[in-house]
């Protein structure tokens, strides 16, 4: 948890409105950090639905295998998150690491192991000390109230510099129900620090297929459409629970429900605005960066391009200068392999056209590009000239600090 | 060119000999820099029989568009290399650039244009005043000289803070027959050829079509296991020259003649130290680092696996922090989307086990990999225990010098 919050943080904390069927707590259980809160436990008073969407990588952690072999059960009763250990790469110790916090969760609460969730973010490799959980856990349900999710979100920080939350709310049938979620991550995707995992919850009552369906369609566009530095966690984890305890909302049980229209969206939101604060505290990062890719022969292909300008540590770099250098995109969109001709590309930075089809741009204004670069935000659009296929990602520059930051870290 | 050498430069530079047929000049054309050398011509005596690999980017420069629709001719009379300028993205002013470039040497040199071969390494999207070389083209031709190696080789630098150059000979029938060679690169590296100009000269009487055989296998596990920053340029070129001016040594027309054995060993040594030498100049290096995978389910598996950890930001941090940190190399095999078992893994940081079978290695003893982190030269080992895949690349670490350089290039 570092001292200096981010530039790129939101200016103010959302309110978080409580969720019937919801409550939260936190404790410190002294895993690896002291002084600070290290562990947090939602409690759901009556089996909630519940979607998960995780890490690709082959190595995952101990807690991602973990929920990966319960989320079919669909039902869930408690999540239980720590920082400072990801128990990962921990083997067998991991794997009864996981089973004992399980079971002393579905202790105290009062339910089956296979209704609790867990995740797990820090350094990788260490045996993660689950029998600390003991000396917390009676106190965690004890004190689990439905206005914790500030404190939930500060609990599960590690390098991040901010909490990150996110509220919607939506009409379900002739009801409002809510949607609150808060996430972690700052190097999206890095094993020592800044795994990403996010929690939402709602008291709409959907069934747990079509929360899934809803959960995996809304990451494409949101958490899948964002990178700091490319680097793919042992840990990702996006979980959402239902309680279904809003008063006269309609059960839905199938995503395509004309009646999820506006949820849908709402939800969807809440995932976009977790996603953008996951970049806004990317590590290191002065500059907030959208990339924007257009007349692509697919959204995929453009998607592909996005990701390789957004990864491009040549245009990232270029970027933390303050410099409109689209000689390095040029060279990002030659490199993605997808179909692109540089006699038809053009490229904007911060909305004014620097090239046009295969050269400079003679009439651009270096003074009025060198303004929109100094920007905290800044939108880097490029133009295939193929066809219909656009897409968006958002990342951040790299900076010095990235670097200090992740050459320190572990000593 | 920076002022500070790296600290991974060879101690000396090499001694070049002459190879009849090949002789080398350079000058000072005044393309961007200002008092220093950024032109040098290869003039061949008689026909040379020629080779060349060149960037897969969608967005290639001009003169690589030039050589590709040249190169299948199989002969050359002259090279033409600048720097500070890439005429890369440069529209129809690039390839007239070209034109340009190749009658001003072919009258100069009294040959065909189509026997003119060209290389550019600079800023991308400016147009290169190619005017500037008629000034200094008689002189070139004037002044070439079978000793100029060391001149060619920093006349072409960017960013490069020392000139790469090797030397071999190999027995050829009963002759003994000389390589030379010399490249420039120091970022924007990945396979596929890196922003990355070599050239190699060899007096052997080789086939063109045997030469190119020769070259595209040889980069496999040379220029092509290299990688700086995971960009890859659109410049990227390795040409090889043969004069066949060796007196006595038997013409070779196909690639697997026998007689070629011992050329092939020599030839592939001169790529292999080039291709060190870029990587030891890496931007803002300060670790040579060689990332050696086995176990995998194939050699190309294993280039996958090795590249993923290569070019990962966090694993390259962190070994610039002389950090021996094994998690974030489980995320990069992890991420790598090859076949990889957690449980079998099994990492090495300068020879000493550090994680054994999915596990950190209890037995490892911390001050003795803190002491090996400390070493100017690395060697990363991963096991996968599945089956008899091996491969190797080189990299080097990421350093606040790398965002310093490539914050600041363009401005």
């Amino acid at each position: 948890m570092s001292t200096t919050i981010s530039p790129l943080a939101p200016k103010t904390t959302p309110t978080m409105p409580a969720i019937a069927g919801v409550r939260l707590a936190t404790a410190a259980a002294g895993i690896r950090y002291q002084g600070r809160t290290d562990v947090m436990l939602a409690v759901f008073d009556e089996a909630a639905s519940v979607a998960g969407v995780f890490t690709r990588s082959k190595c995952p952690s101990a807690p991602v295998e973990w929920c990966r072999a319960r989320i079919k059960g669909g039902q869930a009763r408690a999540l239980v998150v720590n920082s400072g250990n990801a128990n990962a790469f921990t083997g067998k110790s991991g794997r009864e690491a996981c089973a004992f916090t399980a079971k002393l969760t579905a202790g105290a609460v009062g339910c089956k192991m296979t209704e609790v969730f867990l995740a797990s973010t820090g350094v990788i490799g260490e045996p993660l000390p689950a029998q600390a959980l003991d000396g917390v856990m009676a106190r965690l349900v004890a004190d689990a109230t439905d206005e914790g999710y500030v404190d939930a979100a500060g609990a599960i920080m590690t390098t991040d510099t901010f909490p990150k939350l996110a509220t919607a709310s939506a009409r379900l049938g002739g009801t409002t129900v809510t949607i609150n979620g808060f996430a972690k991550g700052a190097g999206m995707i890095a094993p020592d620090m800044a795994t990403m995992l996010a929690f939402v919850f709602t008291d709409a009552p959907i069934a747990a297929p079509a929360l899934q369906t809803l959960l995996r369609e809304g990451v494409v566009d949101t958490f899948n459409a964002v990178t700091i530095d490319g680097d793919t966690s042992t840990s990702d984890t996006l979980l959402a629970f239902a309680t279904g305890a809003a008063r006269g909302a309609p059960r839905i049980a199938r995503a395509n429900d004309p009646r999820l229209v506006p949820f849908r969206k709402a939800f969807n939101a809440v995932l976009a605005d977790l996603a953008e604060q996951v970049a806004r505290d990317g590590e290191g990062a002065r500059k907030l960066v959208e990339i924007v890719v257009e007349g692509a022969v697919s959204k995929l292909s453009a998607r592909r391009v996005a990701l390789s300008i957004a990864n491009s540590p040549l245009v990232k770099t270029a970027i933390a200068g303050e410099d409109a250098n689209w000689g390095r995109v040029v060279m990002a969109v030659g490199k993605a392999g997808e179909p692109a001709d540089r006699d038809r590309l053009s490229i904007w930075f911060g909305g004014i056209r620097v090239a046009h089809k295969g050269a400079r741009d003679p009439d651009y204004d270096e003074a009025a590009v060198s303004a929109a670069m100094q920007k905290p935000e800044i939108t880097l659009k490029v133009a295939l000239g193929l066809g219909k296929g656009r897409d968006r990602v958002l990342t951040c520059d790299l900076t010095k600090e990235y670097v200090a930051i992740n050459g320190d870290y572990r000593s």
